[in-house]
């Protein structure tokens, strides 16, 4: 797992995320953060070659629209044929009927390396079916979590991770939870959206093990989460406070601290 | 006042933003600090469906373009069909011919629960005419302010809300004078879009009483943005850390804290 | 180049931005806390009426689009007609074809008062290949560059200005080299994008001497960098604190912090 974390630091991956503009500027300080180099491009013209030039591709449905679903699919597509990884954000899957379907396409038309989100889109994606509190979970990660995850892991190809109070990560035939973490992370936007975007570092520069790679993400971002909390708490602070200590953890964390830290079983 | 404050914890609304890419960030977090849960969707396909299943939408005008604008509409449109509250923000109303436009089409089509500007923008929806500097007001609020509110409250059927040193917030037989805010806050980008953005959690739980809810979100956010002064004048810090500090306080505030400090007449 | 810094504050230039939606957030505030006020439009039906009633144009191409590319034309060359200055920053400029073929474009259709880019962006430009890391710089400011800078002056007529650990800003018959900033700038996104903005500013409050003002706003947001470094460093944070801090310093800063502080030659 530190081989994993420190990885990030020393090939300096290149991040292409096509991503919501609602959390764009945070996924793009967290990448940096970790060590990697983001770059954030969605026009059709582009979107291919850039993704088959970076490290990783990273996929968050957010705030998607008809003219940034055409550029996911060209570039998911370009990224495969280069063999670049792919992760995928479902966020709000089950939300709308645009975003149940266009989760449906990408996951036909793209293979992933990794599926990120909280259990009601995971639960979306499993059943096909809408549900959910807009982008907020409305279920929690419960036993039946690492099944269902490994279940939809063999029908896509991909690592399934579960954010909750445990994360749960899985393949076809291994589960890591992961247990770091604070529920004042749910208490910011894009918690989630800089988790995947850290993952597309991650999984960047560790494609040969991308189930450690997602459970050192997760790990690190947890250990932050907790950081973050541990400062605002001392200081009397908020959640505008808290956002910010978040990326504060990143850019400062080592691999000692990692090592120390993490909670990965 | 202070149940309109209290109501927006208890009941987390989803509130729906179709806003600018300038201030989302800060409108979603700002919105999530006062315990409502925020949805950015803006595409056609989903606009009306999310709408529909939210407990209120915003509307704000910041950076339109020829596809939002539709957007906007349908799902003010199908907002008023499911009784959910809608709310404009008309940013720089006056700055271009396309607001001015847009702000005609959607008061045509749209009935609004509330409409939040500054003094130039509500001036230009009052009148007709273009003016102000850009999206900052050329306009400080005066007595006529009340007078005008009324008389834009009457034919729009919505409460008209007016940023300012004072805050005027007018039914056709009600007017609320706000005193809280420090002038600091316009030295941020978003303290506007922010507002309306909270406007939409606390109306989205107050649907009974709009004009108390409109009045406590101004007083909350004022009371935030006092704070948030206090605290960078006494560090010595700018406007960076102002704008953080200004959700921390509205994440951190209590009952007690509104009731003791708010300004309400 | 004091008058210059100081003309920002008291003029208050409206900066039209046509830009990314990664650093929109920052760059309107860095704008805002440098005295000046910023208003983002990128619809083609308001983006020419916008650009003629601003002090300043600013374009950046960091997530351009062939909606956005529309609007940078039409508002450039409806900025030129007006003796609006324009302002470039070609984001990526080598990092795919698209890039390429918009920048070069803009070249040809909209006279820029100063372009700003990093060392591998203004190699793009001045060659006309591709190549970089994505956003980030490949390259290092070099004894090359101030001859390449005067070069592609003499073939755009904008000043070049580029960004490196000393700074080159160049016209066809005089070079400055500023000395300010930290290596910390780079490992939060908007750094560059946020100078541009700044830069828009300070050309639109000093329209008669282009140079200086290009110069003075390096020098400021190098002073800023600076002094956030100094505060993180003392204070054990990280970037998240550094994007903030940058913020407060431009914002605090007055002309017998600048004059003290800035190194240009």
């Amino acid at each position: 797992m530190l081989k994993a974390f420190e990885n990030v630091r020393k090939q300096c991956p290149l991040v292409h995320c096509i991503t919501n503009y609602v959390t764009v500027t945070d996924c793009a300080n967290i990448v940096l953060a970790s060590g990697a180099s983001p770059i954030m491009a969605d026009d059709i013209s582009e979107a291919a070659d850039i993704a088959s030039i970076s490290s990783a591709l990273v996929i968050n449905i957010g705030t998607l629209n008809e003219r940034t679903i055409k550029s996911m699919l060209a570039a998911g597509k370009a990224a495969n044929a280069a063999g670049v990884p792919v992760v995928l954000d479902p966020v709000g899957a089950g939300a709308s009927k645009l975003r149940k379907e266009t989760t449906a396409k990408l996951l036909s038309e793209v293979k992933f390396s990794v599926i990120r989100g909280n259990m009601s889109e995971i639960m979306a994606l499993y059943s096909g079916e809408m549900g959910g509190k807009g982008v907020d979970s409305a279920h929690k990660v419960d036993d039946s979590a690492a099944k269902m995850a490994q279940e939809l892991s063999k029908r896509t190809g991909a690592v399934i991770a579960i954010s909750g109070e445990t994360d749960v990560i899985a393949s076809a035939d291994k589960v890591y939870k992961v247990k770091n973490g604070h529920s004042m992370m749910e208490s910011i936007t894009g918690s989630g959206c800089m988790l995947t975007a850290l993952l597309g570092g991650f999984v960047g520069a560790n494609k040969e093990r991308v189930m450690e790679a997602t459970a050192a993400a997760f790990a690190a971002m947890g250990i932050a989460g907790e950081q973050a909390y541990e400062k605002v708490s001392q200081k009397g602070e908020g959640t505008g406070s808290f956002r910010t200590y978040l990326i504060d953890a990143i850019s400062l964390m080592d691999g000692s601290v990692f090592e120390r830290r993490m909670k990965i079983e």
